[in-house]
């Protein structure tokens, strides 16, 4: 019997669930309204083969994209991250205080080399993120879930188990948050960064989602409001650019942090792939990024609105869903005691109904599960599955009540 | 103050160790004998540009290129390690055995996910891969250093070692090794086998210069001697396809290690970023390799015999060189008690000088430091300057005793 590090036994149970949500993928009848993908109509594959075909020469970047790089990242990407995607946000920082990563997972796992210890504590919003929940039981941390509601994180909830827990960090996802769909409110946000700095807590700032948007008003990053540099600031070009290139960046308070980043990022590989960094930072530069950005923003606001309307139609009466303006799910709580958890092997394979979901129940942190609840996708399927799937789904939904 | 985790402090020594080793890079008048990365005309530009414009189509690979994938790997990617790199090399296993990685560095951060915990012994070659230490170091591993002779590690001192220490792992790399350039001979490799059984102890077999061999026979991994599945074979494509692409490979002995290895990979970023995997997976498919690598070793076969040849004319008699039957390097142990890391600043900024290598002391892992040694790269420096360079360090070198 192989013995394996402590940190193998700490995420031997996550690693599990994570693996139970996407089992019964291989039907090709199955609609999918759980994976959290991009569509693939939101892939710019011509433009990105137009832009290889034109860097990948020697007297252009193609020394560059397949010789060894910078640790950091290369350095137009880290301006085009900069300019075009934290100052318009209000973040202000420079090219030497922006890591390019490989995904936004390994934008958490940097940041949890660089500052949590085993036994450390996380807060999380109940629920989260189960990959990132996976990560940290990688680093042997112990997640704590604060309260929320339709505005995210619960601020009073947050202070009580900051006070009780004395917790290292704070992973919040503040945009069209991953399960919910929720979005934390903009005083929220900004008592955030005064928590940060009152409590001198870490809170790592998530925001995959932020950057597809199709309704409602824009909201700062919590990173605009920090004073304390206590706010890292974490996102990924996985939904608006590519989520197979696995580009990601975390963005440093200041020099010291910085050097630290870029020593856990020499030490673990490196550097990131560099061929998809240039493709990137040329999408950006020459100006292809607005065009896409409208385009896939009309894409998804079409799926979300078939969807919401097709779940109010379909699912059973008196089921509470988040009504989402950006992002790529939605959260559904069901009425009448219904278990998601139980009821997704019948939902999956049942021939009238063939639908997957992620079942809400993975994604809490505690021991004390809440099983009516689910996470549905609309990112990746197309309306017509939607209208099909939701259908599907809801009838059985309702037979069981 | 910033508290950062115990493992930032851990490896702070290592990590300025590194840093220094490429300070003062930027003068164009300076010939560079320290860097150990490919030469620019081993790398495969044009196919890679031609590769991509055929796959990166909605009708092609362009859709999985840009998607998320498996965590794995790419599997005609995994099956061409399998096929093409490990089988004729007497390594038998199966796609479902061997995991992409972003990197040779990555496979050590992930084996050590798996293996190691705070406080264990690691045994590695005196001297060995100052990148590997640091990467151990943010373990909070302990490296202990093995005696070298010219046919690589001491098994006498491996096993008094062992003896002594009770390690989790030894790190070995067994072929053209950094820095020292020197191979394991045969009989130690089947030993070595046999000590990770007897003492059940881990090998990390790290092997990204052996298919770089331009002299001499190919001798087979330690690998393929594995009787008791307590070898982990970690190999990178940085040296014969591309270093930028941040590709690597891990071989797993067993389904359960590679199930926690994909646990870990899933935990750290998902997966390796796909379009350069997919990239390499075509230019081993469409049968490019054997040209290139004949190509490849043609240039670097010149550039050894040159730098020999220099060597023995330029640089002071009675100094004690390898000669590598392949890799980007040699070592250098000067007479005279002549110290490489006092005359480096000397040799990098003298006007009749100007010529940089890797003074041999940081490679050490005890406290025991050599300082007559220095690594000296020969990869990816063309003939002339090779000529040049150790003309003029040969000089200022000969001065000094």
């Amino acid at each position: 019997m192989r013995t394996y590090a402590h940190r193998i036994d700490a995420m031997a149970g996550t690693a599990a669930v994570v693996k139970g949500l996407f089992g019964a993928l291989g039907d090709p009848e199955l609609i999918s309204l759980g994976i959290g993908a991009p569509a693939r109509e939101a892939l710019p594959v011509d433009l990105v083969r137009e832009i290889s075909n034109d860097v990948l020469r020697v007297d252009g970047r193609g020394v560059e994209a397949l010789q060894y790089g910078p640790t950091m990242g290369v350095l137009d990407l880290r301006q085009v991250i900069v300019e075009q995607l934290l100052a318009p946000k209000g973040v202000k920082t420079t090219a030497d205080h922006v890591m390019v990563t490989t995904g936004g997972l390994e934008t958490i796992s940097l940041t949890c080399e660089l500052f949590i210890n085993p036994g450390d504590i996380i807060l999380v919003e109940k629920p989260t993120f189960v990959h990132a929940m996976e990560t940290f039981e990688m680093f042997e941390a112990h997640c704590v879930g604060v309260e929320m509601d339709d505005n995210g994180m619960v601020m009073e909830d947050l202070e009580e188990k900051i006070r009780k827990h004395h917790p290292r960090m704070i992973y919040v996802i503040p945009t069209f948050q991953n399960p919910t769909g929720r979005t934390l409110c903009l005083e929220r946000r900004k008592r955030l960064a005064e928590i940060a700095a009152e409590y001198d807590v870490l809170v790592l700032e998530d925001d995959p989602y932020r950057d597809i948007r199709y309704s409602g008003e824009d909201l700062p990053p919590i990173k605009s409001f920090d004073t304390s540099g206590n706010v890292i600031l974490c996102n990924s070009f996985s939904k608006i650019f590519s989520a197979g290139s696995r580009l990601g960046y975390l963005v440093a308070s200041d020099d010291t942090m910085a050097e630290h980043m870029k020593d856990a990022k020499s030490a673990l590989n490196s550097h990131t792939s560099l061929l998809p960094q240039i493709l990137c930072a040329e999408f950006f530069k020459r100006g292809y990024y607005p065009a896409h950005h409208k385009m896939i923003c009309d894409l998804y606001r079409e799926r979300r609105d078939v969807m919401m309307e097709c779940l109010e139609k379909y699912f059973p009466k008196g089921t509470k869903f988040t009504h989402p303006d950006g992002g790529l799910f939605t959260w559904a709580a069901l009425p009448g005691g219904l278990n998601t958890t139980q009821l997704l092997h019948e939902a999956v394979t049942r021939p009238d109904v063939k639908v997957s979901y992620v079942a809400g129940e993975k994604f809490f942190p505690d021991g004390a599960p809440i099983t009516n609840c689910m996470r549905i996708s609309f990112g990746a399927v197309p309306p017509d599955k939607i209208r099909a799937a939701t259908q599907r789904l809801g009838r059985m939904l309702c037979e069981k009540l």
